[in-house]
């Protein structure tokens, strides 16, 4: 088993925490998105989507998604349990992280990508060339500053994201806010649940693998 | 347990397809788009992310995003299965089903909310306005065109979208392919894996739930 991932990008980076707290010791390749090579055709051929992460498995099957790499680890390796003991706790869990993925990561790329010079004409990663559009980068950046506060409401009456303890979906969030650096954008002090959560997620060792 | 839905709106549509392939009769409440209730504080209690479907149980627990949904209902009612057997087919699943929406449905959507003139300062679903980037709908009709054009090759060497059996990455690719009317762009015949696919899929009867 391998996975193809890219340090600086936050998607492989959820696999990455994921199997990290999992104690999982998967071979990583460095897919270099600085030089574009998810384009070219040798990692085409691992993932026609041209996007990390991807799961090789030793049979040559790919798994890709991030989401999809975490709930086939999950199944392979169940503890510590990172996505839910019971029908309810899982859909709970897969319910908070995709809050995260959907409020909170898709607005700092859109603020990332459609304003950073490196991307220009790559608007969106994937297989079509797309013109950055500047609104969308300023979208992006009002949408964030919203989630930062609705996260810190959310983070009021319980310490994790999805409620008690630590799962997927604040690997996700956590995530999220950190890849928020790219675009200037720190969690304001006065939301003071938000920053209690991000320092204390911070804090776990997977948090720098 | 009830499901609040709205029957125009395309993520509700996969719970409810979803739920009639596994022949669930649960109570829908239609929360009416038309008239933003979602936006409304009685539904905000509800869900406050201000989007539908929910599915509310019971005790009152509340579970929204499809996918949470679905996963919860796959888990209480097992067959006939529609998220995959094994580990790595459920993976795949999701793979797929994400596939479906994050190449399909976002570039539908983004096409349909920047353009027509209900979603004016609302072109995105959720808690904040936003106002129209037309710049994004016209990215949307590119991604589309391209996202028809990719899934027609997929569908190339096996009859459903995650393989040989018909699976939850149909529902969504299908509930995509027929909410792009609301763009008027309609698979070209000429992509003759896709057209055959989704003929098929819109015989089921779940088609018409």
């Amino acid at each position: 088993m391998k996975l193809y991932d890219f340090k600086m990008a936050p998607n492989p980076r959820r696999a990455v925490m994921f199997m990290a707290e999992k104690g999982l010791d998967i071979p990583r390749v460095s897919v270099d998105l600085g030089s574009r090579a998810q384009l070219k055709e040798d990692y085409a051929r691992v993932n026609p989507m041209q996007q990390v992460p991807a799961l090789e498995l030793d049979d040559g099957t790919v798994i890709t998604e991030s989401v999809a790499i975490c709930q086939y680890l999950e199944e392979l390796h169940p503890e510590p349990n990172l996505m839910g003991r019971t029908p309810l706790e899982r859909a709970q869990v897969t319910m908070w992280e995709r809050r995260m993925e959907q409020q909170g990561l898709m607005a700092v790329s859109e603020a990332f990508r459609n304003d950073n010079p490196f991307f220009e004409g790559r608007s969106l990663s994937g297989p079509v060339d797309l013109d950055q559009i500047p609104a969308l980068a300023e979208r992006g950046r009002k949408r964030f500053s919203h989630f930062m506060r609705q996260l810190d409401g959310f983070l009021a009456d319980r310490p994790y994201v999805a409620g008690d303890r630590f799962t997927f979906a604040d690997i996700t969030g956590f995530i999220v806010i950190d890849f928020a650096r790219v675009i200037k954008m720190r969690p304001p002090e006065e939301l003071a649940n938000l920053t209690r959560w991000y320092a204390e997620i911070g804090s776990r060792p997977s948090a720098k693998a």
